[in-house]
């Protein structure tokens, strides 16, 4: 598929991938719908009139809207359409677009001019636990190598409700909180500036189309309903709760990748690899023969402030989560909950099996047991104010690549 | 105060009420703001151009849209200066309204011929668990006497996140979910309908203005935050989860009442009463000596389906919640998160210390060794398919009542 734009094979956003957001320009500073191409974007607004195939002749104005959230309630074979218009319109065979000189100018801006804002309006957000080797870890952790995973994980696939208000782009710096700790069991807890703050190296999918309250999406018809995924951070930050991982206590902001380019489905299906083995065999209602899970790449940085070199301090891998998306969706939406367009469903945090492929500085530092080393000589156990986390993700083909685009975020002192 | 509409001393909404909603009516199907009076309801929107206080003559336009989110984002002082204009307009003294019979027609409507929608466009919804009755009897029957209360439950107001998409207003039958259920200790769970569908007894309060991410709303400016209150049932089935209250698996439909009218601050300021009492004391981030707990009799009916007679089941009281709405909102920011006009923060259920004061059937049942017997002979230990469950939430004064409106509610079978 040759582009009449210019690009390197290393490039995140080659035409295979053409994930879809939300920006703005200084000279016209309405937010509007994108698609990223080479180090560009494809102005959709501009173009809407040229989707003028069966499927979305009559929604053109889904285009022109400051969300994503009318066209990520449209079908798969809309989804499909528009991709294969865009494709189209961007193919070096084709003139409308390149050889339309001032279209171009109108419908094709620099990302580095762009500014980028949240892709949808988030209704609801979800966060599960997916990761087997995750949910592993905490448990010996917390409980006891005997009992590491709950009864229960390998029959549900486990999720809490989050905070949508919350969900942020990436760039926007995190406080450290404020809430109470117990710092000795059996005495009463201390409240200050929480001490244990953490990342959590996640991927999230975003829903398309909505189910009836009351009526689950089947896993059949799940994938119908999964419009495409993004990188994010589950900044976190351990206090008191009556619970481990649930409660308002543990402040979850959530940091989606900036810029944050949703990646369709379509463009990760190269990279489909086999599902994670499940012994036991999951419900009827959870189950699926068809493979949904991807190889895609996770990397995690952190850099301390004022330091111009940054660590990697995790390499993982979306191929590790135990639980699929598809299985994610029809286990939410199984007791009857309803869904909408633009909701949010993260993974937890992804971990390997191999200590360095571990999600999380609560499991890379084991608890704290085990200090990072960082390559400017400094330690870390949990983060440390001014610390800048970077997260990449990235399908890496033969050919071309399938990037997300990088998930940042600083650290902030507790304010006094 | 006298209204020049009559209604008599037990009517639920007289002019010291005044509670807000959303309506509209076969012949004008705009969803608009109204505030009840008596059996009608007076259009705000029609009458905004008399909103001209100086803090509300640059905000009229917040009464023209068809939510209450932006009249929500405004100040304390706005909203009473509202609530000063409409008790005027209505006042049997003033004749800019009573006297002009064609703008009277055009402003007033019955209740019984609107159609009510939700309120706001609620962005999240937190659920607490701030009855101390209710959190100690749980305790009691899943942990032991002894270990009752958590031993951090009274040091922070315990609380969830919840899903704002099935919050529904009352009138919705609500489904048995599937799901999946833990039916011998030690073996698989079994997928199958909820056997154990309950309601939970609450109220809640709608949050009013907001603050930036990672500035905590203080203890002093939280009631410049609290909205309103509503009844509410938080329809709930037990089901397998990791935890016990909070996961996905626990399927939360929550029905606002219907008329789904949120009662202001103002109109309950009558009926404050002491706060409970707490001991120890709380963190200063969470303390106030101010009342801030009010005399709001609560009341639940269960009619079985076909039955005209139903049965009171519970009688409870708003005063009986531990932690007040105004330590439930300056614990929930002060990790940072940031709140919006319209999200909604529930009380957990409210359970008084007698045993006809509890606000759920696994309460009143004690987990089902002790069925209740209806007045139509039959037996619940949870609620059965066709059961109509009422609830009622008023405050009595001497000379006037202060209603909420009815919140019902039928469930249905499981879908086969």
């Amino acid at each position: 598929m040759g582009c009449f734009l210019k690009y390197s094979k290393y490039c995140d956003f080659p035409i295979e991938n053409l994930p879809y957001g939300v920006f703005s320009t200084s000279s016209n500073p309405t937010h509007r719908i994108g698609v990223a191409i080479a180090d560009s974007i494809l102005d959709l607004s501009e173009i809407s009139h040229l989707f003028a195939g069966p499927l979305l002749k009559n929604y053109q104005h889904a285009f022109k809207e400051p969300t994503l959230n009318s066209f990520m309630a449209l079908s798969p074979s809309a989804w499909r359409e528009a991709r294969e218009t865009i494709q189209n319109l961007l193919s070096v065979d084709n003139p409308t677009l390149q050889n339309d000189k001032e279209l171009l100018s109108r419908a094709v801006c620099l990302q580095a001019d762009a500014t980028m804002h949240l892709p949808a309006k988030i209704g609801d957000y979800t966060d599960f636990y997916s990761s087997i080797h995750h949910a592993t870890n905490v448990g010996v952790m917390f409980r006891s190598k005997e009992n590491a995973l709950m009864p229960n994980w390998k029959y549900i696939p486990v999720g809490y409700h989050g905070r949508a208000s919350s969900v942020v782009i990436s760039g926007t710096p995190i406080r450290r909180p404020f809430g109470q700790t117990l710092v000795v069991e059996g005495t009463p807890p201390v409240y200050g500036p929480c001490k244990l703050m953490d990342f959590e190296l996640e991927m999230a999918f975003f829903v398309g189309g909505s189910n009836n309250l009351g009526e689950p999406i089947s896993i059949e018809k799940a994938q119908d309903h999964i419009f495409g995924f993004v990188i994010m951070n589950d900044w976190s930050g351990e206090f008191l709760t009556l619970e481990f991982v649930s409660a308002l206590s543990h402040p979850r902001i959530l940091a989606l990748p900036s810029p944050p380019w949703v990646v369709t489905t379509f463009a990760l299906e190269p990279f489909l690899v086999d599902n994670y083995p499940q012994d036991p065999e999951p419900f009827p209602y959870l189950k699926h023969d068809d493979k949904f899970n991807f190889d895609i790449s996770l990397q995690v940085d952190i850099a301390p402030k004022g330091s111009q070199v940054s660590t990697t301090v995790c390499r993982s891998n979306y191929k590790f989560l135990y639980w699929t998306a598809k299985q994610q969706l029809a286990h939410h939406t199984v007791t009857g909950c309803n869904v909408n367009p633009g909701d949010l469903m993260g993974s937890g945090t992804i971990s390997g099996d191999t200590s360095d492929s571990f999600g999380s500085l609560l499991e890379l530092s084991w608890k704290g047991t085990k200090p990072l080393t960082l390559l400017d000589g400094s330690q870390r156990k949990f983060l440390q104010d001014g610390d800048t986390v970077t997260m990449k993700a990235c399908c890496e083909g033969d050919s071309y690549n399938i990037g997300f685009g990088l998930c940042e975020g600083t650290l902030l002192s507790a304010k006094s």
